[in-house]
């Protein structure tokens, strides 16, 4: 057989796996994420996520870094694979949801050794938290929703303020994922006023915080009784639409779900 | 001890778990959703995702039935949870995001025996198609999204275009579930429409359907080109924000991603 010119590199020996540990819980790991683990020879993360994923074996390297180092940890990944390392990336719930997906992206875009592009990379899909917290709680995104993060160290305040008012006008169900931050702790509050605005005071509202791992906490409040002080960077925030309901199908055991319907115009 | 007085009747030894399949491959299937599965007396679902659950043993009765009885399989599910038996009920993606978790909601608060207040009810979240598809592709789904139904069965086709209209001006990622049906085929196209008024022409449009089954596509096109006719109702389409970026890593291969960062406003 003849060699085929190509501008494309040879496909290194070693393999990128982008993962999602799913909320925690590890009967909520999906089995092929569990695998990649298994095979892993370097496994790349955020210190606490690489915690949760383990333990790890003698043989396999283990390179926990501090959060928001998102690019450098992509690249790393990239490095070793490239040098043909078997290599995973380990998020938190879904890694497409908010998660290292995208930096993995970003840093094959900006790749300055072409071999990066010929690594075989799969992303395996997770559970993420909102997903988590809304099967606790019953089905609060049983009808259409919409997924923000409130960080404003990427976009603007102004491009979030206008997405939650938008998202309100449209009567959607909200995910709020990173409400608040060491930095910037304002930003639930201010998210919150502007949902009052348009949406009932006994809207309900879900705090979902550590699904499935030990300290777990799920609280059913309202939209005119949430306090930021209960919400910190671990929080996934559910509010509802106008359609939302709460039931009390026994004594203690609150529901919350959005009904697949919805009421013509009045 | 004596017997506490209660208005909630004692819990029946039967329960009740309500699993998604996720996209279909066995391996992005929770193993939380596989022990129900396998611990189960009696399986309750559409056909189609029956058949890609089992199979089943020979002590396991399966009631599978047509698609559109949603709330007569809820019920169904909780007659026999209240007598006493093991019961999974199962649906594609994640039983929260349009599928079941809403329709066993709705039965438990129209519930006329308050027995089924008592069972023992677990929902086991699942990846939905949308995350699935964008983990094949890259990371579309990476900022900002929203999740809507473009069936109008339950919901007035107003209701719909408002939401799209909103959607696009807040330029969200937009994925979109049930966009056709025999009864209404158009509603794609209408949506296309809407959407083409607020979104530059090349922006990135992914079809996705039977990710991780044998028949699996994934279709990467544009905003002006996507054709109504490459999309039935097991498709799951995301529609791209002003950011999202498709980029070709290696020869055919393609990517497509949706960054961390949001330019400020011009």
């Amino acid at each position: 057989m003849s060699r085929q010119p190509s501008s494309t590199p040879p496909r290194p020996q070693g393999w990128l796996r982008v993962i999602g540990l799913g909320p925690g819980d590890p009967a909520l790991l999906a089995p092929a994420a569990r695998a990649a683990l298994s095979e892993a020879e370097d496994i790349i993360g955020y210190r606490t996520y690489i915690q949760l994923a383990g333990p790890f074996r003698d043989d396999q390297r283990v390179h926990d870094s501090d959060n928001r180092v998102e690019l450098e940890r992509a690249r790393h990944a990239f490095q070793l694979a490239a040098a043909g390392h078997r290599v995973v990336v380990v998020s938190s719930g879904d890694p497409g949801i908010f998660a290292m997906a995208t930096a993995v992206m970003e840093a094959l875009e900006q790749a300055k050794d072409p071999v990066w592009g010929a690594v075989d990379l799969q992303i395996i899909p997770g559970i993420s938290a909102a997903q988590a917290a809304a099967a606790r709680i019953g089905a609060p995104l049983g009808h259409d929703f919409c997924t923000l993060s409130l960080s404003d160290n990427l976009k603007p305040w102004s491009v979030i303020a206008r997405r939650l008012q938008l998202a309100a006008e449209a009567d959607l169900v909200i995910a709020l994922y990173n409400p608040s931050s060491r930095a910037r702790p304002h930003q639930f509050s201010e998210a919150l006023a502007l949902l009052r605005a348009h949406r009932a005071p006994e809207t309900p509202v879900i705090l979902g915080r550590s699904i499935g791992r030990i300290d777990e906490q799920v609280i059913v409040t309202t939209l005119a009784e949430v306090d930021p002080e209960q919400v910190d960077m671990r929080t996934v925030i559910i509010i509802g639409s106008s359609q939302t309901r709460t039931l009390e199908a026994a004594e203690g055991q609150r529901w919350v779900y959005t009904p697949r319907w919805y009421p013509e115009a009045g």
